[in-house]
């Protein structure tokens, strides 16, 4: 299963969308892009179908979004998509991309205060409190890689860098913690930041199950128990 | 999201299998079923149809699993499976129960003894073990919420069921810890379990996303010393 790679096909059997992910921000590149647009017309256009194919992707995930239903959201023609996007896969990639932006550009204010117990809390509180405001519509990241991480290897790469990043910014706030004396020395932020990402993607899975939030608040209140547990005063 | 229902359509992009999730145990029935055999030959000819849409799905996802694969790995005939299913929802649901049985099955013994620390212990380095020496095949129950619980309503309330009947395992053991004084008085049996069952399904998809089980192994870990928490002596 790790790295075998089985080509995204493209089949159309998409009639609805729901999330949009695209964020201008652009500040992490996970691969490098061939075709880059060089105009903003190409922005545009380009930044159209990925926004179109992570919609379609959100509601009926990857394997059932094909490129018609793409292309007739996005209003672009076959030889648009094919001048920026070599195929499928590299258009899910593009998708990671734009879902990563608009989680950073979502979250940014808030990833930027995770140094403090307050900020910690914001933080958890708004990741609870956006999900049920919105009926549970789940992690743009996490069920990306709940459907590709078995399948499509350079996908799995590029998920596991996303995840990498937003831990990365809670294992900083509890690294700046440490060294300012709130929590023991023997605390790893790098674990606990796991801990962290751990509960809210099962907490979410098992919320979005059972069309309830609680579990997403019994994961992330006792994962921040835990936190609290390496506290130093 | 919540209840909106998009049928499963039969398509063939499947090409590999690994897992059988069947198992003979047929302890619990999640949903009545219209068309079961009543003969040997005819519950052998349906077993074996569950069981190829089950390791299909297991390497390609529920909609990338189509029915003349499904046949093709079955050695059965398309009048078969109209024999037995009104379509490919149906057969969704019955490899769910084919799934819920494999657990019961496999994990039956461990699950019976979460009525003390040792056992609890046993069964949370079990799922880690296991998952690493079967390169993070990811939860069988779990893998199919996230791929069909914002899309097909039917499948949503059975896998909904499952999680109940597995956590309902933990949260008994737990309950029959509190009432021996194991636990102090304010663990809620249903909550810790919930705890363990958002550290599982998150910690087996970020270890599934970086191809190494240590997200799983820390995620368990924070959960069982939570539990811990709650011990009375």
């Amino acid at each position: 299963m790790r790295s075998r790679h089985a080509p995204h096909e493209w089949t159309d059997r998409s009639n609805d969308c729901r999330h949009n992910w695209t964020d201008p921000s652009r500040a992490i590149r996970l691969t490098a892009m061939a075709h880059q647009p060089t105009t903003d017309r190409g922005r545009r256009s380009r930044d159209r179908i990925v926004a179109a194919a992570s919609e379609l992707m959100a509601t009926h995930g990857v394997s059932g979004t094909g490129i018609e239903r793409v292309l007739a959201r996005a209003g672009a023609s076959k030889s648009q998509l094919y001048h920026f996007f070599d195929d499928k896969d590299d258009l899910v990639r593009a998708v990671i991309q734009a879902r990563l932006d608009g989680v950073l550009g979502a979250q940014g204010p808030l990833l930027a205060e995770l140094d403090d117990w307050a900020g910690i809390r914001r933080w958890l509180d708004l990741m609870i409190s956006e999900n049920e405001a919105h009926g549970l519509p789940g992690c743009p990241i996490g069920s990306l890689a709940a459907e590709l991480c078995g399948r499509d290897e350079a996908a799995r790469a590029d998920l596991e860098r996303c995840f990498e990043i937003l831990e990365s910014h809670l294992a900083d706030g509890l690294a700046s913690m440490r060294a300012r004396g709130l929590l023991v020395p023997e605390a790893d932020p790098r674990r606990l930041a796991m801990v962290v990402f751990a509960a809210f993607q099962g907490g979410l899975l098992l919320a979005r199950t059972r069309q309830d939030v609680e579990p997403l608040r019994v994961a992330l209140d006792a994962a921040y128990e835990h936190l609290r547990s390496f506290r130093s005063r």
